[in-house]
């Protein structure tokens, strides 16, 4: 309409040279004013962009505001329980390392301690390899006045010490260990102990190959070989079970534990090792320890009677005196 | 004003249409210009707002980045410190490990060490917890020539082996233990230690209730018990102090340190610890280790003569040779 | 241009007043849309760095946010391997303790431990420090029945036991110890261990100056001090070579593992330590512990024959029996 205007304006002829030039100067103006206006109106709308993108971003920053706070807390946070831990790591693993050994690493009860009470029943256990000094060894031995040790018993295998040498010389890659347990027990696993790897002057004389019995009656099964009719290794052993078979690798860790494969229903208190090989030596076999885990009898009665969970027993303990009480009792 | 102008304009009854024509194109130019200007004068002022909101988003920013850039530093150095925390734990646990084994625990020197010096007083100890075996053991022990271990006699409370059954097997509930120190101390904390409930077959062998004396004359002590008027458990103890009295609980850590309740002011060698009571078993009490620890005569004479803290003593030492210097000397 | 203009109009003699005022309210209104337009352009200019700014921050909010994410990211990634460590710790720190103590913490094999095979050869060795019991403390031991223990042995410094007073009494300050390797070797280093200072009563009876000779010939070296004509300590020892020379802190660790100076080509099994002199005790110097790790002879044999990096050797086994069966190969 303004533009209708305007052409009106220029199509009077009869404006003289002055109204022609207001006219100039209005057209001028009108002009500059519509492209303002324009500008104006262009600005209004990317103003209200702007507005939008400016709210948005204020939001985003009040966003970004409480990220950083909760970021920022949460790494105090860190770096306080960090600086924590790193203090408390000498104090826990103390804690940690006085436990572990006060519980003889593996913290489960061994009934086949010789400490605790178990016993090496020595007619059914395989023969201690023997030394026998020769030549320049016995004259050396003489001359200088060292004395040869024998290979140490069985017994050492029921021991706690496991330094270089503590360990029952087995005669042989292959033999039996026939133990009584410081308690009636349910078996439930087996710990075997060869001397770590890395102060091994070598492993060939580790254990491998070991089979685990039951023993249900001991005098009955002692008769079958104490009498000399059977072997003392061997595949069929009549008043026994063969609760576990294993294979321990040394290269591994030097403590490993087993699970036996089969749960007994009536607690035992004789136990069989059979080592079937070891890793090489064809002299005789080391072994460090052997720990038997399981349920005692006196537990088992408890819930039987009882039928709950008792899980201490205070009319029965620990020590060498337990053995002998438990089968007066019984 | 121009709101004025322009009605005075409108009323020119004289004006010719043309001239009218050019008021209304003034007045419509006037009002857009006006309309314009308002819009102008609003974007001014939100402008100025913009303008403080976008410079403090700048300073916001400015802030922000400084933050995240100390986030970022922060989370790397933790980030960091965790890695090498990650990577020397094992180092760190392996010296803590040593450390604490080296400082067989508790890290404090005990007194009460048989390798280091202490000597149990066998008239002055009570009896020794004895197995009778009979009946199908004592059959089955000839049978399979077990041997039947007395129980283990009180020299067992100091000496370090703490496996199952390595314990002094005292006689009942109740007894004493006395003991001749490897040094005049003052004695300051003892240290109870039983086998770790874990490993444990029962815990009701456990002692319970102690009380620590220091004796003063040991000559005079002795005399009052050896020639029997005296039953070696009692609550009248002449020639000695109470200077302890504990609750061990075995439930707890199998190692406890207690601080002595009472601080003597001279020196004493003996001391005695009356077993009151155990936790259940009425036969006998397993005493696995007890430590005595305290500030050696050599130190205090020593702060006493040079009126200084010093801790080191190179004039006398430890070991087997060292009580009976010591006794000498005084 | 524009200004030209209005000084023409306003110049008009023949100007009407009503034409001077529409001529006045052009030129107010003409500077109002100059004045609008200005400002206007100024907007449009600051617009421009705004909308500059505004998208620079929105890059910077875009970059906040992806330096947000990452953050976060880490952080809940640290928080995560926090945690797990945390958790892992008592399980990682069993783990090591096991590893450390079934390795002897030093986790090197010990050629010079009795158990392993090794042996004292005592004719080649100082004397052990004994006590004289007099006066008052013959009198009293006869009296309570306190056995008085002898020194200890010098097999006492290849046993690992390690408590308060286990350790050789070797006579004096200065001295010899010779050993029987439980191999033939190439010795690399030694360990020293004394009873850590945290529980020593002193440590001023611990080796201090320490040499280590390895024998080629043992017999023509004994035969020079058996027969008596060389003292056993001293700085010239024939069929000998120094291989090692070290000052012992026990202010330090308690275990400290030293690199011999000199490596032989030939393997040796008989080694002596001369130690020089203690830490200020006159009487007697307390060896708890010393190792000998190195290269055992069966190994080099087989880098010898094969050429390559065999470190298993199947055929040789540790334990006492180990020794007497490589002298006799050989």
């Amino acid at each position: 309409m303004n533009k209708l205007n305007i052409d009106r304006l220029l199509s009077f002829e009869e404006n003289t040279d002055d109204q022609q030039q207001n006219i100039i100067n209005y057209i001028d103006l009108h002009n500059r004013q519509k492209e303002d206006h324009e500008k104006l109106e262009e600005i209004k709308n990317q103003w209200d962009n702007l507005q939008n993108g400016f709210s948005q971003t204020e939001k985003d920053l009040s966003y970004i505001t409480n990220v950083l706070k909760s970021l920022s807390q949460n790494q105090e946070r860190l770096s306080k329980e960090y600086e924590s831990l790193v203090e408390t790591i000498p104090e826990q693993v103390a804690e940690i390392t006085e436990r572990t050994f006060r519980q003889d690493i593996v913290g489960l009860p061994d009934y086949a301690l010789e400490s605790g009470g178990a016993r090496v029943i020595s007619k059914l256990t395989s023969e201690t390899y023997k030394l026998q000094p020769e030549g320049f060894v016995g004259i050396l031995s003489n001359l200088l006045h060292i004395a040869i040790k024998p290979g140490r018993p069985p017994t050492e295998a029921i021991q706690p010490a496991v330094h270089a040498g503590e360990c029952w010389a087995m005669k042989g890659s292959s033999g039996v260990l026939t133990l009584k347990l410081a308690k009636s027990i349910i078996p439930t696993q087996i710990t075997i102990e060869h001397l770590a790897k890395e102060i091994s002057f070598s492993i060939s004389s580790s254990l491998r190959f070991i089979e685990v019995y039951a023993i249900h009656d001991i005098k009955a099964f002692s008769s079958e070989y104490i009498t000399g009719n059977r072997s003392l290794v061997g595949k069929e052993k009549p008043y026994a079970t063969l609760i576990g078979n294993f294979e321990y690798d040394p290269s591994k860790k030097s403590l490993q534990t087993f699970d036996l494969q089969r749960l007994i229903t009536n607690p035992i208190q004789y136990i069989q090792f059979q080592i079937m090989d070891n890793w090489g030596n064809p002299d005789y076999t080391c072994i460090y320890r052997i720990r038997v885990h399981g349920t005692p009898v006196s537990l088992l009665q408890n819930n039987n009677n009882n039928n709950n969970n008792n899980n201490n027993n205070n009319n029965h303990d620990d020590g060498p005196l337990e053995t002998e009480k438990l089968i007066k009792e019984n």
